[in-house]
């Protein structure tokens, strides 16, 4: 007998649940590429994917995946020869300065581990100490996907004022967008990151990279390849701009959908769904390891991503749960990417098309499974995980029942 | 905001959650109908059915719903002024009375209310009082979807033996089909019905008959419709026959695969799915119950379906819980169909595709509704459901822990 | 080498070509069946029935393909023991008298053989013998599938009212419906039917009847069928209602697209389309016809359906000629259907999502088929149907050029 | 009235028309890209790939559109400096070569116009003249795909052998690939290029470089980027390295459906079909010239595509008969990209899914447009075209009749 055969679902960091309507919005025929709805949506879709990223400057749009605009967005900004300063909380902070030593561009890497938030004072430092402004721009991870780390990007963006340093400040967003609140020119990024295939809920392939007018200046000045170029793909004069060739037409009519659904949403609106259902997992974990050794990754709640939660669990526990559940009943969780050693943590993705329902039955699973392995925990995590939910729906005439 | 903005999950009675593999079966060019595979695929589609169902006999599809097989099953046996004894136990059962009714059948209905089974021994009685064998069939849903109540089909059939009446027993399985077990050879039932929506996993539109021979040898002197004849269904010599007319090929697109998930899985397997994530399910209830006044619609476990569960909740806070968690939550609950009244009541549809990962996060979001609504109840559901899950999975070598 | 191996193109006499935005509209997750979207869109799908069939009656939606609402419409008028009287135009015509001896209504026949219309006089004619006014109803094919027979349903009214026989007139536009001119009111038809799977462009398994309030009075003394009673039907009070059990919400979701489709275009368009295309179908044939033995199975123009097209063509090269066009060039032609002897005839169907690249693809198809096949034919054929298309869109500027 | 209300045919040179099967293989649930079908189904997907390009090579997958591995296969092979020697017989040869001094590569050019192919003679020479052997690598177009141009890559490697000059041959297939012959090894290719988008069937934002050992040698001496490298996309060690970093999932899934389509039907067999509805299309256009001055855009037969034609129809008429084509008939043509003017050609697409009814259908439109419109042209195009297809198909028994 398997309890999995119903409707699996995949709560690892990316690709995410791709929503019933993106995927029929993705189900029709190819369109002429020259003329007609696929050129006339294109405006729409960049214009909500600023609002999204909260910026008044112009976005470029790639075929590729978020490793391809890590290096579109360098090959815009730096030359071979040139340094960049790498903020690290993770395996893929450590992947975009590698991406930047393949371009020919000297990295330094300020590593804060896999547990912290990168320090803006150690930011400020190393930018002070930078005499003759080689670092040309600071990159970091808004979260780090393999640890679920979120950074204070405005808290980065005053330290490096306080330096009084000229590097643009580049922000990979790819695990967080459209799921933790980001303010791009509120909080002073230059260049924002991102990719289809998490919160934006759309098939892996397609990425997009964000860049402001002073980032539009240093670009001018580097010009290392025409496909990465942000130039035209940001400001086309001719639709097959867009994507420096064929556009992506089946990813465009799938994204388009997706920004649909995040409008009737709202920004604000999405961002409070993944906050609480963040908070009821956390909640849920707290109460599994108050009676065992389960523990939250990031023991600050103020630099936790609400689109992953990382988890440890000792002894290789973490990985012979998340094979448990995958195999017995349908959920299939994130391996410990990055981690030493890996099969002592697992992830939960909590990112885009998620709600209350999926994530109690995660909950669920996650007992079910401990209580089949035989692995310590405390009780009541689901009801810690309601009381969350319920706090954030009760109205207020309940509350005072 | 909405913490429903996710996938949403219908739990009603059905129509079911339809398998994304089924769907994409359905989601392809119609074929023709006169050659090709729509006409091979027919003779294993009937061979399927017949498996499942645990007959020998013959099967006619029907393009309907449940409601037309009801007439169906009806009008091939009984013609105007025959008499047929209904055992009721909801809306289902007095539903078929009404339509032989419809037909100019006389009824005689043993209403067992909508909270226990059918009793043998009431049968057996009224048969026995049926001095002139006016009786031509004894109609009984093996689970009415409106109380989910099982009944016992050995049980019945025994007591027409023992009554020595030659009534032909026909059985509803539109609800239980493919989740409760069911066999009907063994069990001694003449005439079975069942729908394309629920266990089997395809949309609505699309019912099946089966009967033995005796079944068959009754019909033979009754010959009220053309189109409900299912002699020619049940063993066509033309591919139109199968449908009476044009196939319904989509349907049995979908039809197809959902049968090849069945038969992957097994009808043993599925049968124990079912078992399981009902009892998960009546174990979260009764500790919800233990501190409040939610209460299982069917005392005795042994008359419940594991395909849907009724539950009591008083006060109107049914239809309250019902509402919130649809409207919250993202999870579509059952009305309180046939009840009085109806808003203390609603259903859970647990058939089909469903695994332990959907039903778990039912019984939190349960939960959550009642926390938010300041509804009484008792801790510990879900916990009581994990464990009747990781009993069910729980390996022998770790039992031994 | 095969030639068929692109987009296969099914041009059989139904199911039509499915268009790809009503197969994606049906590819969604099955929904609450008692409230929301479902139930809403109803009420806009009976009113765009209504409109399409030209009347201000009622209607009544089937889960059946097009034998059931044979059924479904006899029954609410007509009980064992009534008259009906058949005008015939080939095998659909004898196959609704078929459906009425089996629910014992006694049947005359007027049979007009396959290649002309039913004839007026002869029907007053019948009628006028009929002294006691027994025949409840007269039954015509508008359009016999088998055939392509287009009969006047105006016309047929005329002698009715000419005879003053109060007999019900019911129409048969299954194989018509949104394709041939239809007015049900204004032409004086009193019961209409029609099934999904041809104009309307949706997979087979759900069909409709129309009724006027002279049709309803009739139905109001004929009871012999709670399944197939029209009143709620027509006239629902509850959701359920109006496919009298479970909705066929699959079928509703597609039938929803394509009357969208349907009012996008219009119904005089519609008609001109399918006009233009049947007539460009029909120079094509004589002219293949002009140079060998090919034919067009009705002689008179006005009686040929803009829907389907029946071509003679002796000595069995019809159905050598159908078979090669489908196993070489990817194209599906109709079987020669209750024709003796079937090989001498096939059949295209033209019906609902069909435009002229994929007509005039059938006509070079056609052509190469013969060449292949060593069959005599006459030159020219694309070009008298290019023709046909060139003068109903050629703008009055270029007329003049 | 419209007479393009129905499959509307996008007969453009890419994308192509996505088969339906392909289509619906994109359409299901985002998968684990760890673990499981995804990872499982990438050897299967390099290993056809490799063989329908005819090497025994390595193959790199790049999540991009034709214009990224145009960069892609620069940035392994050529450093900032290097130079290259480019063969342009159309926009997409200069546009290669465009790419290349993005990249800071030197570039040469041999133009050889829009209607001809390039000269193996010019090559020689060329290469014989650079005497300290700069050029690193030559960069064709098997096939243009704005002008239709076939290149002869086995005389070209013919001609660099003869010159005795180290240079790579790098061959862009995107147009061509599974349509027109290739063979990478036997033709003495170094590198090869091709897109998800035309013969590949699968819609754009996938790309694909082919290479040789030669190649990879060349390559280790050249580091520029690490995401266009090579290397491990070519021979991974982990899954993610298939495309370094997230897998394309929904690509593959319709690739996979695209390479299972086509070695069903076999690579000769492919190319036979593309040969044969590439004829028929040339005859047609012969026909039509024969009365008009519509003409094809390649003189020499032999340096035809099988997968684009590109025709010349003067005085702004190939774009008048374009626009009507796609506004009335529901046929959309290919704009005359890189045309001076533009206006007088229009291109055909017949690559990938296309059958002979596609085809014909085409002629027959064409004819319908230029009556419409009052272009001149001779008749009998489709019959022409008819007779090319019946030759192809005719059994040798009907020949001798």
């Amino acid at each position: 007998m398997t309890l999995s055969n119903g409707r699996h679902y995949l709560a690892i960091p990316g690709p995410s649940v791709m929503p019933d309507e993106v995927l029929a919005a993705m189900h029709q025929p190819a369109p002429n590429i020259y003329e007609g709805d696929i050129v006339t949506l294109m405006e729409g879709v960049t214009r909500d994917l600023k609002t999204i990223a909260g910026t008044t400057g112009q976005v470029a749009l790639y075929g590729a995946n978020g490793h391809g605009v890590w290096e579109a967005s360098l090959a815009n900004v730096a030359a071979p020869g040139d340094m960049v300063l790498v903020l690290s909380n993770g395996r893929f902070g450590m992947g975009w300065a590698e991406m930047a030593q393949g371009l020919g561009i000297e990295t330094r890497i300020l590593d804060c581990g896999m547990s912290a938030a990168s320090d803006p004072a150690r930011l400020e430092e190393a930018l002070r100490a930078d005499g003759d402004k080689r670092i040309k721009a600071v990159l970091v991870c808004h979260v780090d996907t393999s640890s679920g780390v979120l950074n204070d990007v405005a808290g980065l963006r005053t330290a490096m004022d306080a330096a009084g340093h000229p590097a643009l400040l580049m922000v990979d967003c790819i695990a967080s967008f459209a799921c933790d609140r980001y303010e791009m020119d509120a909080w002073g990024a230059d260049v924002t990151l991102a990719g289809s295939q998490k919160g934006l809920m759309t098939p892996p392939g397609m990425a997009m990279v964000w860049f402001n007018d002073r980032a539009a200046e240093v670009a001018r000045g580097v010009k290392t390849s025409r496909y990465w170029d942000w130039t035209d793909r940001g400001n086309p004069e001719f639709p097959y701009q867009y994507f420096g060739g064929t556009t992506l037409t089946h990813h465009m009519f799938g994204l388009r959908k997706a920004l649909d659904m995040i409008k009737a949403e709202g920004r604000e609106a999405i961002w409070a769904r993944h906050d609480t259902l963040a908070n009821s997992y956390w909640a849920a974990i707290d109460a599994f390891g108050a009676g065992g050794s389960m523990r939250l990754n990031v023991p600050d709640r103020a630099h936790r991503s609400r689109a992953i939660t990382s988890v440890a669990l000792p002894n290789g526990q973490g990985e012979r749960l998340r094979l448990w559940c995958s195999e017995n009943l349908g959920v299939t969780l994130g391996i410990g990417l990055g981690r030493t050693p890996p099969h002592d943590y697992f992830r939960i993705g909590h990112m885009g098309h998620i709600n209350a329902h999926m994530a109690l039955g995660v909950v669920g699973v996650l007992e079910a499974g401990m209580l089949s392995l035989g692995i310590a925990h405390g009780k009541g995590a689901t009801s810690a995980a309601a009381e969350v939910i319920a706090s954030a729906t009760r109205p207020l005439s309940q509350a005072a029942e």
